[in-house]
């Protein structure tokens, strides 16, 4: 079972799909009940048995990001191993958190957008966490109720722009660079604590190759952190980190150009495919 | 004339003020068309002659942060010189410029939150500009015509958690820290770059005193930078920086606890007081 946001002739709405070519529309379902994703993660009826009603083919939808509205996004940096040594940082106490803005947000197939101002455009595969109840002060223990599901990101990062001073705020929320989806996997397909491969791919070429198990700060360890400063809440994206390989680290840099595609595939969880696509002038 | 967010009789509406006594419900003169400030000072209404209705007493309603629901809410770091020599830090070819998400935020006279796992609480008074109108890489020269006015923001940090790690994100989005308000005072009240005296109290205390003036990057210059990487929208929120004098770097420190009472003021925009209440347990 796979969940997904869209747009359907015209109207946005979510649904859930087996097959990827079969889409039922959950808003329908639900004689719009809820409104999007985010609200129905958040209801007593996430987690019950599907109906279907009438199929919409797959390809006549456009998906949209996975949650197009979060609340917040969270994401977590240097948080592999392999990343943190080609970045020169130390091992820390605590993990490093950063925010990205909901409007930066791509759905998958959606262009990334190279920008105008920048060269520096790299990829970031991550494996994405999506909240589903809401709470405050979580502990390890009790952190996986707090997950709706899982889904993929690719933290695309304008590094130069990253970099113009310690805060990393302005290269993490170009428009176009959150490429978010193509759909939340409920928790109940994965095993908590799974270990899951990850890989990053430019124009077919791997980049990018871990497994979450070398996650530095495991997935509890980073709901507890993250709940000891705010209220997590239905919808909320943790964007977990990403391994090693990024373009800026390898010698020579690699950085995305107009015309390449990337992909980032977390086993059991999906793929996500972008095209990058130049700003227009 | 000072525009306002509110609840009243259990709704959420918005108003303007011109005596700070009675105020005028702007959702019902506009029969329900904007369904907050946001939508309102985007539309082609916001700027024209105001309507009166019926006075709603001021002491009747319950403020809210003065937009409560911003798309983003981009803050500017170091932004005036004594701040930038206290905290040691280098002279910048860029601002430092992170996020808050609209949650931490709380209206004037509301709580602000001293966390059960910080001491470390610290104010930080602020000029905050409100943008009106969307845009992207706008010019040093086109950006005022994007504000649609501008408010007081005590960006309240926590300390030991913004400086865990390089990345400020935690310290500076705890629940219950971004106070915001009283008032949006429109543009055309203020000279564009008119030189506003600022000052924060804690107690009746002065601890910060400063002038506009004295901000190290303009705002001119904050709203073409952010621009180059974000789309500005109506609502959105630019907090400029805070002036020396922060309690973190005082000696001995200076931390803000229960009971105490935090005041900012900027000239010709407001009072923003916020008692200092300790998280429940």
């Amino acid at each position: 079972m796979k969940f997904l946001s869209y747009k359907y002739k015209g109207q946005t709405s979510f649904g859930w799909t087996e097959d990827e070519e079969n889409v039922y529309d959950l808003k329908k379902i639900h004689n719009e009940a809820y409104s999007s994703l985010k609200d129905y993660i958040a209801s007593k009826e996430w987690g019950e048995t599907l109906d279907k009603t009438e199929a919409i083919p797959m390809e006549d939808i456009q998906l949209l990001p996975v949650i197009p509205n979060p609340d917040k996004i969270i994401c977590a940096g240097v948080n592999y191993d392999e990343h943190r040594l080609e970045t020169k940082r130390e091992t820390l106490a605590h993990p490093i958190i950063f925010l990205r803005v909901a409007e930066s947000q791509v759905a998958h197939e959606a262009d990334v957008i190279l920008p105008k101002n920048s060269m520096k455009l790299d990829y970031e595969g991550e494996m994405a966490i999506v909240i589903g109840k809401e709470g405050r002060h979580i502990s390890k223990e009790d952190s996986w109720e707090y997950i709706a599901g899982y889904s993929v990101y690719n933290d695309v990062s304008v590094r130069d722009w990253q970099l113009h001073t310690s805060q990393w705020g302005p290269g993490k929320n170009f428009d176009g660079t959150g490429a978010f989806g193509p759909y939340l996997i409920p928790r109940s397909a994965i095993q908590d604590g799974e270990n899951l491969k990850l890989q990053t791919r430019l124009n077919g070429e791997v980049v990018q190759s871990s497994e979450t198990d070398l996650l530095l700060f495991t997935i509890p360890e980073l709901i507890e952190y993250i709940s000891g400063f705010t209220t997590l809440r239905p919808g909320d994206v943790i964007a977990t980190g990403t391994p090693g390989g990024v373009g800026l680290k390898r010698n020579p840099p690699l950085f995305m150009k107009a015309g390449d595609v990337v992909e980032v595939e977390v086993e059991k969880i999906g793929l996500l495919r972008n095209p990058i696509v130049a700003e227009s002038e």
